[in-house]
């Protein structure tokens, strides 16, 4: 169950403050990071049929997304291409065949194209087709919607990297969304990513974890390009993280033994946070708001048979997690608090921090591209 | 009723997000704008008799009116020139005689000059009258106060530019305030400006007003140095702005027939917007109190002789403005929203925003001075 | 009664607005003096037993104090030295033994050795002596706990400055404290300083005082280079500040004749203002949170003897400095109102705030070092 890890060295030391405390710096990783790579926008179920839309915030962006008449997935900048005015108000909802800007009627078919804008025919050189919503890159995998703020967003296939070949088992697009909470964090955005890839901290923290997943259990996967995570193993006895001494689901069909003895922590950088139970997964969409400021929806994903079953109750698995989130959130916070202080100095990592490690080094190799 | 304009061209473009959202181009309109030209304060009718006062605050300087032993309107920094002290701290009253400041009892006459300060006699050099309160520039147009903060103030006929003459026939000195309602908006203050300044909106957020004057009837002056405005024709049959379809006031004296089938709109810039109807006005008093901030004061103002009548009622009036007000408030936050966000980009104006354009350019001509 | 000072000159003047108002000279300030010299933390009292502890902020800075095994105060930066979480996260409290992370559970003894870091032993070059807390520099007067955040404390002594004995009569450490409460000021911490070393606001701002104590009978030391301070003169018959005719404590046990006509106001820069009467003490403690905020804790401090007393009842002392200190922040939040406004000028100091000019160049002085 212990899974070792190679020997490390003192000289391995947690980033300077300005690392999680500077808002330069915060703007630098925004536009390096960010706004360049893959962001988790929603679940396709968020969007069921033609009209449906969200918005979504990614720090000073605003991004509508929409389900366009032939039913594809559409994402746009949420602002009138006429005055700049902000489209959507409601987080979600839907529209009724056409998007219509509240100020001057400006009217945009759901793929974005300008249907109507009044009176620009007494402009000369305007042509409508010059002003379509300003699209965003969209793509799709195992139900999870992305969205790429860059102008020449990477391929979606490379940004996965193998991860829908490595998770297919789970069959992820089976999975509907039962519950979602929303939490907002002091903290910046990369100690929650820190915050999730060591389990150092669930003996002390998380008891109720680590009651049924030790914590020297974790086995990493090296740090990727996109990516990052691990698996840790259940104790025997043990079928899936709940409150229940007998969770009321059926493992995921088409799980091998090995899988279903694991728990994988999976991050999609930046922004998507996945945990992979036996029977169940957890998806954490974060929103780097400002540089000590970070907005993390928490989603239940629960196999559709599952919850089509008579009683189907999920309260068990989203204790687990609401509870475990208010643990990791609180010391994110007090993370963020310390090392704002001026009496914080770089400590030395631990060889079971090495993912740590690896995700700094990351960051700062984007930065200086 | 359609009052045609000249076809535009597409290049005319809103202006780039930093117009409407950097910091520093804000200070530097407060200086070359708010700070060099006269400023709406108060309604002379708020400060009826000696001793009468109300501080106001633009942006970072609080004025102090107050009128004087002689009747005179004058205004004043509200700081004391001891040690700087806030002196007034209520937004509107009475003082009895002499303005005292409460942390060391310095005290000042009504017209500014230093009557006492405790303790200076042991003061080498000190002289009373080298100490006054720190004076503003005061004039008075039709009921109408203003103020300058420049060191150099441009004489006020200037300032107003022959609107005496273009509205004597209101005689607006007649006119008393009958209600002051008080809004905060998340917008720049040149969207407020902005959105006065067209119609092109009224069909879609404004349908009680478009249905009493037709949006395309705007009738431009061309752009002045100190003032924009326009004016709209009443539809047939239609008396004035109001919510009751027999609006219980009788139209101003000594208006004639084609003032009484107009509703003039005019920003005596960079403050003041007045709406004049055949039979009430409205004037809003605007403090650009940050570059994402406006404060908003909306006074009616009506007919002392119709005020005084048995029964008077304004409501009618009162309720057709504050509900179009926060219509249009809530566009400007909407605007700026989206124009503060990663996705605007400059989008074209059309025709019937003629005045939009030209000030942009005026703002723009006023900053290079 | 009256104290005479000599005549001053029209030329000593107010500072400029920056002064009171530009963050970076407040994070100068900081540097030059806050965080070089000795800062009043705590009342001893606070931290009666082993593993007693608080937690102090001053600025961006977070100490906890502590009492160790062998009863020796310590203090260090509030910061694991692990990954700068932050300790502990009361302000006040008893910890058992050791101090424990929450995050990682590294443990440090009372005196801020590294007792336990779980799996560092996989680090190569490791050693737990590398990593005790961070310490601060901790000193004590009479029952005062102070903290020197300098790299290079000045000797305490120095900082003292014969504060010691020229008090030793009042025998502050046998004084207990009866009451504490706290107050937030929207106003520079020297603008406080300032409000405590003049009385000619005595007579309009505080005329339950003035009926006590003569405003004109200040009598000033001159500005020392860690203190400054004053003592004024009780009228006849009145022996001490209260709202009680007949206040119900013995004078202090020691004092002299003298000492017993006078109340004594000093300030051991830069945090500490001690008022110190016949029968009883006020201290406030100030953290100079931002260039326009100041955190005070007033804390009323009585002899044990008097405390042990059937009936002991503070509440004249307690309620008599309660609406001082009201009416003193509200000056203090209106002269920084009024100093950042637009209108503010540097104006002329009267003879009697002789200390406020010696203060004003003695934080100059501090800066330009």
């Amino acid at each position: 169950m212990f899974v070792e890890r190679p020997r490390s060295h003192v000289s391995a030391l947690t980033p300077p403050r300005e690392h999680f405390c500077d808002p330069a710096q915060f703007r630098r990783e925004l536009e390096a990071i960010h706004f360049s790579m893959w962001l988790y926008a929603a679940r396709a179920d968020e969007l069921p049929s033609v009209g449906s839309f969200v918005t979504r915030r990614f720090a000073d962006a605003e991004v509508l997304l929409v389900r366009d008449e032939a039913g594809v997935l559409r994402a746009f900048h949420n602002v009138c291409r006429h005055r700049g005015t902000r489209l959507c108000h409601d987080e979600a909802g839907r529209v009724a065949g056409l998007i219509q800007c509240r100020y001057h009627a400006w009217t945009y078919r759901l793929d974005g194209r300008l249907e109507k804008a009044f009176h620009m025919e007494e402009v000369e050189g305007f042509r409508a087709e010059d002003f379509p919503l300003a699209s965003v890159a969209v793509a799709e995998w195992g139900g999870f919607v992305f969205v790429c703020l860059s102008a020449s967003p990477p391929p979606f296939a490379e940004h996965l990297a193998g991860l829908d070949v490595k998770f297919a088992a789970w069959q992820l697009d089976e999975l509907v969304t039962v519950e979602r909470r929303a939490y907002t964090l002091k903290a910046n955005w990369k100690l929650v990513v820190a915050n999730y890839h060591e389990c150092l901290h669930c003996p002390v923290a998380h008891p109720q974890l680590n009651r049924l997943s030790h914590y020297l259990s974790g086995d990493n996967e090296p740090m990727q390009p996109t990516y990052m995570g691990a698996r840790m193993e259940l104790k025997p006895g043990v079928t899936t993280l709940s409150t229940s001494m007998s969770p009321p689901r059926s493992p995921l069909p088409g799980l091998n033994d090995e899988q279903r003895r694991h728990v994988y922590y999976y991050a999609l950088l930046p922004n998507l946070l996945l945990n992979l139970h036996p029977d169940y997964g957890v998806a954490f969409r974060m929103n780097a708001a400002a540089v000590d400021r970070t907005e993390v929806v928490c989603e239940w994903l629960m196999h559709r048979d599952e919850v089509a079953r008579p009683g189907f109750d999920a309260s068990d698995a989203i204790d687990f997690w609401h509870q475990t989130n208010l643990q990791d959130w609180e010391l994110s916070d007090l993370a963020q608090a310390g090392i704002s202080s001026r009496g914080y100095r770089p400590g030395p990592y631990s060889n079971r921090e090495d993912l740590l490690v690896a995700f700094d080094e990351w960051v700062l190799a984007k930065l200086v591209r």
